[in-house]
C-alpha cells in the first residue's frame, strides 16, 4: 500500500504543478503588461501556451503584434515550401539558445520593411546598404555575381519581469539561395546559376558578420544576446522546403560573429521523384511505399500518397503524409480513417512524429497524428451539419 | 485507504477491459474471416475503430466493401451538406438502435445503384417500382405532384459469430425535400414547389411502410431488424444540411412500420445571414458573435468567421467553426491558434463538442477541437517541410 500512496502523492504534485503552468499561462483580457520602453498604457497580454514546447507570443491592445517587416518574404519565394519550413526551422533553432519555458516568442519590431528590402538587394549606389554583391553586368549563369540571400526573418525573444517585458534575444534567419533564378531581359527566359554549398556558406557567414555589426550600432541591441541562422533554400521545383545547416550564437555586446555551429538536416520527398538522386533513406522509404501500396488498394479508385520526411544528424525527425483522395462519402472516410491508423502504424518508421493529411476536392477530410515517443495514431474525422 | 484500493482495483479492471477492447478491434492482415453465406475463401477483416463511439467497417482481400448503390446520392443532392448531414445522421440513428460495441458497420450491400435509381424515381409505366407520385401534368408549384424522395440510403449492421460475419440488422434513410427544384422546360429557368413537414411526414411514413414491404420479399432481409429514419432535406440555398426528425425500429419478420420516434433536432449557421428567421438560440448566437469579434480584431487583416451549430432536443450538441484567413506566416498562425485556444474556451458555450478549423487558400493552417464534457481544447498546427 506503501507503493500506492507513493503513487497517489506523485498524481497530486503533477496535478498541481500543471495547475500552476496552466495558470501561468498568460490569460485574455487577464493582468496587463507593459512593454519596457513604450507607453504603459497599452495593455499587453499573451497568446497563451497550447503546446508545452512552443513559445507565447505577445498581443497589444487586442490585437497580435506583427512582425514590422510583415509580408517580405512572401514575395522573396516563388516556392512556398521555402518559407513554412524557413519559419518553422528559425523557430527550432530558437529554441535551442532560448528556451520556451523562459523566453516569449515576438515577430520582427526591429527590421522595417523597407529595411530588409534594401538589405535583400544588390548593393548600389543607390543602395548602399544592399547585402547582395554589384551587379558585375554579366549575364553568364558562371560569370555573374548571384543574389546570394534569398530572404532575412528578425524573431524577437522577451522575458517577463513582473509587469513588464523585456527584449532580451534576436533570432536572425538568413535564407540563401541553392538556385538563383534570373532573367537576361525583362519578361524574358529564366535562366538558373547553381550555388554550391561551400560558396552558401561562406558567403552566408560573411553577410552574419555584416548584420551582426549593423544590429550592434542600434541602441536596443547593443546589449542583447543574437543568434543568425543559415537556410539553404530549396529550389523552385522542389515538393519540401529547403534546411537550417549553421547557427552562431553572440553574446551581447560582440560584433563579429566568433564561431558556428553546423546542423546536420536534409529534407526528403516520399516516393522520390523518377530520377531524382535525392531519395532519401532507403529503409524509410520502402516503409513508405508498402504503405502507399496498402492504402491504394483499400478503395476502388485511387488516391495520391505522398510525404515530405525531415532528418536531422541522419535520423528521421518528422514525416509529414498527405492522401489526396477522389470523393468519398462520409462513412467511407470513417472506415478509410480507421484502417489508415492501423497501416500507419504498422507500415510507417516507428519512433518519429507523424502527421497524416486525408484531403478532397472539397477540403480536409481527416487527419491522424503521433508524437515521437507514441505508438498510436490519434485521429479526427471532419464534420459537417 | 479502503477507498484507495477500490479506485485503483477499478483502475485494472478499466484497463483490463481497454486491453480486451482493443485487442477484439480488427487487425490488418490478423485473423481472416468468412462472410455468412459468401465463398469462405475471401478473406474479411475490420478496419479497428478510432474512437469508442465508432463502429469498425468490413475489408475484404485488403479492400473496403464499398456500398452496392455508391454514387447514387452524390448526384441526387445539389446541395452537398445534405450528403455529409444524412450520412452521420443516419450513423447516430443507428447507434441508438445497433450498438457499436456489438455491431459491425457494412456498407449497404442489398441494394443495387440500379435499385436505388428506380426508386428514387417516379411512378410510371416504364418505372413501376418509382416511390416517388406520378407525373399529373401539372407545372404549377403549388398543383403538381412534387418529388418527395430526393436520396436513400441502406446501411448494413452486422455480428461477429466467431469467424463469421452475419447480417443482424439493416437501417435505410429517407431523405425528403422541403422544397423541390424543377423546371418547366428542359434548362429552363427552376420553379420551387414547398413541402411542409406536415406533408413530408405523411409521405415518408407512406414510403416507409412500401420500403418494408419491399425488402421482406428478400429472403436475406426476411428475419433482420429494420430501422428506417426520416430526414428532411435543407434548401439548396443552406449553408448547413438537413435533419432527421423520426425512426422506427421494426423487429425481424414484420412487413408494416408500427410506430415512430420522433427525433428533435435543428440546425443553425452563425451569424444567421440577414433576414433569415432560423436565428438559432440567441444566447449561443451572441456568445458567438462575441468570439467572431474578439478574433477578428486579432489580425489586422481581416478572417471570416462562421459555424454550423446543431441542437437535439433544444441543446447545443455540435458546432463546427470555420475561419477563412488571409495569407498567414507560420509563426501567426502558431499565436492564432493559441490565441483560439483561449477565446473559443472563454467565448463559446460549454459543455458541448465544438470544432475549429483555420483555413487560407493554400489550406487547411490548424484545427482546434473540444469533446463535450472537456473545458480545454486541444490544438493542432499543421506544419511543411
Amino acid at each position: 500500500m506503501e507503493e500506492t500512496r507513493m503513487k497517489k502523492i506523485k498524481t497530486m504534485v503533477a496535478l498541481a504543478l500543471m495547475v500552476l503552468v496552466l495558470s501561468a499561462c498568460g490569460n485574455l483580457g487577464g493582468s496587463s503588461m507593459s512593454t519596457g520602453g513604450e507607453s504603459s498604457s497599452k495593455s499587453t497580454t499573451l497568446t497563451g501556451k497550447a503546446e508545452s514546447g512552443d513559445y507565447q507570443g505577445v498581443i497589444q491592445n487586442g490585437r497580435y503584434v506583427t512582425s514590422k517587416s510583415r509580408g517580405v518574404n512572401v514575395s522573396q519565394n516563388d516556392n512556398q515550401y521555402n518559407l513554412k519550413s524557413f519559419e518553422n526551422g528559425l523557430l527550432t533553432v530558437s529554441k535551442r539558445v532560448f528556451s520556451p519555458d523562459k523566453y516569449i516568442f515576438r515577430e520582427g519590431q526591429l527590421l522595417s520593411t523597407s529595411t530588409v528590402q534594401d538589405w535583400l538587394g544588390r548593393q548600389s549606389k543607390s543602395n548602399p546598404t544592399g547585402l547582395n554583391p554589384k551587379d558585375n553586368g554579366s549575364t553568364s549563369p558562371t560569370k555573374r555575381n548571384p543574389i546570394y540571400l534569398q530572404q532575412l526573418e528578425e524573431q524577437d525573444y522577451m522575458t517577463q519581469n513582473g509587469k513588464n517585458l523585456k527584449l532580451s534575444g534576436v533570432t536572425i534567419g538568413l535564407g540563401l539561395n541553392s538556385v538563383d533564378y534570373y532573367t537576361k531581359v525583362k519578361f524574358g527566359a529564366t535562366y538558373e546559376t547553381k550555388i554550391s554549398k561551400a560558396e552558401a556558406q561562406k558567403q552566408g557567414q560573411a553577410i552574419a558578420n555584416t548584420v551582426l555589426a549593423r544590429l550592434r550600432k542600434r541602441a536596443a541591441l547593443k546589449n542583447v544576446p543574437i543568434t543568425i541562422a543559415l537556410y539553404r533554400q530549396a529550389s523552385n521545383d522542389s515538393l519540401v522546403g529547403g534546411t537550417f545547416f549553421a547557427y552562431s550564437t553572440n553574446k551581447a555586446g560582440t560584433t563579429k560573429v566568433g564561431s558556428w555551429t553546423s546542423i546536420s538536416q536534409a529534407n526528403y520527398v516520399y516516393p522520390p521523384s523518377s530520377g531524382s538522386s535525392n531519395t532519401g533513406n532507403s529503409n524509410d522509404s520502402g516503409s513508405f511505399e508498402n504503405f502507399k501500396t496498402q492504402v491504394q488498394s483499400f478503395f476502388p479508385n485511387l488516391s495520391g500518397v505522398t510525404a515530405q520526411a525531415q532528418y536531422t544528424d541522419k535520423k528521421l525527425t518528422g514525416m509529414n503524409v498527405n492522401i489526396t483522395t477522389q470523393f468519398y462519402s462520409q462513412t467511407e472516410i470513417i472506415s478509410f480513417t480507421q484502417y489508415l491508423q492501423q497501416a500507419a502504424q504498422k507500415y510507417l518508421p516507428a519512433n518519429a512524429p507523424i502527421d497524416i493529411l486525408v484531403k478532397s476536392a472539397d477540403g480536409v477530410q481527416s487527419y491522424l497524428s503521433r508524437s515521437a515517443n507514441e505508438k498510436r495514431f490519434t485521429s479526427h474525422v471532419f464534420n459537417s451539419y
